[in-house]
């Protein structure tokens, strides 16, 4: 037998635990994921649906009927409403129900409503206490309409959020997970030396810069490239690379030059955890627009799900043997590591701190 | 490794624990499943094999031989014997070892054999006490071979049983789950009001009058409709719908007149646990035999085959948010609710008296 | 929860559980198996990479870096080393890291290696204490290039290994599991008499003559027939079946007799555990040299695949059904237990002589 069964056998770990930060901005979707019928998600372990009211606004909304516990997701939107199609009680944005059949006027029974916010291309929802949900806490990132023409996608991965953020806070392993996809197609070694590091209130940035190395294979002039990236709680990853002449760096002082770079690229990508062994990862690759075209964008984008294909064959394998180690099993950290083990330092005290706090309640 | 490495808590056993209810008939199969060769069913998280012996009569027997605990299932009948093709040992329909390979006489050990009956179409199984198995007790249905022309079916519910005994113990879901397929053809509305709700013994008996509406959209003429239906312990459903001449409802009083209707159907449903996350779900639908024809069943099996696909999607989705689910979280109940709960303390009491039953042995 | 079931064995935890026996050379591929590209394998769930240096020798690596555990398997084989693809660090075939991305001279950190030996055809690992693998401990065996013309194959089935060494120390299930494929083919009565058994250090000696029997149907005369097999530790099945004149068993009073058989077979298998409910299952079948063609060695693959095919079926429902058994029921011995109750015993003994071992540590 496997699972369970009514409810109080249900003993494994739900929302609520101490595994995942609440209070911050998660990205639930792609904006133009939501159209006019509700989408169900899992994030952090707890159930969320969304949907569109009546003047296009999006609303995040527990996904789960009072009632008996069905989805509201496979509910119906009526006006800013939605209807759970189980039972037909239906729900107003607010999360107070409107309608119960055969009780008039309805019981003042709600579900919990998340702060939920479109901005930057996608849909974010705050999983924590909806005083401290201020919008303003959304950091700036490219977006789909600014200076760059973006791709998007998204792809579930079964590791734990936590395997992404190391993934993505070292890029190091260009050079080896991706040596014939994004590590030949940047014509640049990663690995070689060790980025600079700056902490932020909410993550860190990753600067580097490759010298006199050709933009790509086959391109004609050696350039200098500024690699530079904030990865920010709880996952997002917002990296430029900008192609200046070769000197550039040297002559700034290893500073970001003033003047415009010859060509960029920008990627936006965000790690959320459904639940501690699944994570959906969201990304978006594109090309400042100037220098923007479809053909180039094709080719990119071939590139970039290649590789993202490689990051998730590594990250499924190192997760069953991850589950496989014992726990006490330390690891050995390198020089590379430096990032993400700020970042995880980052991880733990803000679980810390929620823990503290849910504990002085 | 199988389970996560984080979530310790997924770990815990079930096999054997007070979950169900185990005096009670439960339904194995419909009668016509069962053939020449042997079926192996898990029932309560139980394994049982069936067989027919020579005489045709259905044996119910542990599916698990003694010796190394081979499925029985995997066995060959033999006249009224079933025999282990592992090592060979072959039973005696009462249970006990007739050969054992290399050694003469067989020694004296057996197999659990259940009490099992077949009426009303289905193969019946008492999972508890042999002693309390009288086969009275088994409730009157409809049959295959009655006044109703049945089509059967069978599907398993990725939900625990309690789940199913909830949908069907509340039909205003029709209106929601299956508008657009039972809720549509019905042409009447299962929501607006509740039922009459009368306690029985071992169930509940459900009874709505629909005044004055059609049969179904298109139908000529408006009638009033009779459905009434027993909801009985495991997880019996024994609904028939009646069609009168307008006027008949206010008429009678509301009771059930005793002329006969212009027209019946008639539903002979059960629930029987698998484990306590999986069941399954027999079905027979039919129309009383003046009216049946082919036509007419095939178009009711189709709407009826839709209709429960709707109910095994929203029931498995459910599940999964109840898995996800903080246990101490409470339910808000709806007036259609009544009967649901009232059947659930039914459950709740027998399993209370079977394990103070067990406790003073 | 999933497991369960009578063998204790089966219900601990991951890696470096007392589950397994680990002072023991396993069978871990056959050597074609390994070519030039690295192959990961759970062992007694364990993770363990082989790769062959430059002059072929193989290599048994801990497949888990110790940076970030991602698995070794997914690297690259470098002359003698094997570098991790996923950040770079490369390791000699002593575990010793000789090179780490941004950090020279690289640090002493290593990865287990595993004592490894090919022999037999197959590719041996030593599991536990590296101090007591003396390659003089692999049990002479077949071998692929030796008297008999043998051809290979490999199976995972999803169950214990315990369930699989029952299944071989106990051949009586040929006449039942096997009726239509190896029971039918070698024409003689497995089950009617309990064979001689023998204990040897690591195992048993099981031998049965059948005499004056068919060698297979449709054979013109009637022979002796000598099986004998040894079932060693960790579960290496090592049979030859030998034809003689009708009379010669009788004549040498059972002995094995001292002039060479008419003709004979050999089977060389070995069971490995890959966690407590998966096992790899090793297998070879072949002919003596002398009578060997390509023809008789198909059909004789055909039947035993087909009959390998029939034992994994039993095998795995025998398992599920373990997994819903309350641990305390007892399995009723027959006397074709007599081997396979040897057999557990002495995995008993092992098993408790390691933990008497480490709890001394």
């Amino acid at each position: 037998m496997i699972m369970s069964g009514q409810d109080e056998t249900l003993r494994h770990r739900v929302a609520g635990s101490g595994g995942f930060i609440r209070n911050l901005w998660y990205v639930a979707a792609w904006s133009h994921e939501l159209a006019d019928t509700p989408i169900g998600r899992v994030l952090l372990e707890e159930p969320v649906v969304f949907y569109r009211r009546a003047d296009g606004a999006p609303v995040a909304m527990e996904d789960r009927c009072p009632h008996r516990f069905a989805p509201l997701s496979m509910g119906r939107v009526e006006g800013d409403d939605l209807r759970c199609m189980y039972h037909g009680l239906r729900f107003g944005c607010d999360g107070v129900c409107r309608e119960m059949p055969a009780r008039e006027p309805a019981p003042p029974v709600r579900v919990r409503i998340y702060p939920t916010v479109e901005r930057w291309g996608w849909l974010w929802v705050w999983m924590g206490d909806p005083a401290q949900a201020d919008p303003e806490k959304i950091p700036d990132a490219f977006g789909l309409q600014g200076a760059y023409d973006m791709r998007t996608d998204v792809m579930d991965i079964d590791a734990c959020w936590e395997l992404l953020n190391d993934n993505l806070c070292d890029l190091s392993h260009l050079d080896f997970s991706h040596a014939t996809t994004l590590g030949a197609s940047s014509a640049v070694r990663w690995s070689e030396r060790k980025p600079h590091i700056e902490e932020l209130p909410d993550g860190l940035r990753i600067t580097r810069w490759f010298e006199d190395a050709r933009m790509a294979p086959g391109h004609p002039l050696p350039v200098d490239t500024l690699s530079s990236y904030r990865y920010l709680l709880p996952g997002l990853f917002l990296m430029s690379m900008a192609w200046y002449p070769a000197g550039t760096a040297a002559r700034c002082g290893y500073a970001e030059p003033v003047e415009p770079p010859l060509s960029s690229r920008a990627d936006q990508q965000a790690v959320t955890p459904v639940t501690s062994r699944r994570s959906r990862y969201f990304f978006a690759t594109g090309v400042a627009r100037p220098q923007a075209n479809q053909r180039l964008l094709d080719g990119i984008v071939a590139v970039v799900t290649a590789a993202f294909a490689e990051d998730k064959a590594i990250l499924e394998a190192q997760q069953k043997i991850v589950d496989i180690t014992p726990p006490e099993r330390q690891r050995f950290a390198t020089p590379h590591d430096a990032a993400l083990l700020a970042f995880r330092r980052l991880v733990r005290a803000r679980l810390a701190a929620e823990a503290e706090t849910d504990a002085a309640r």
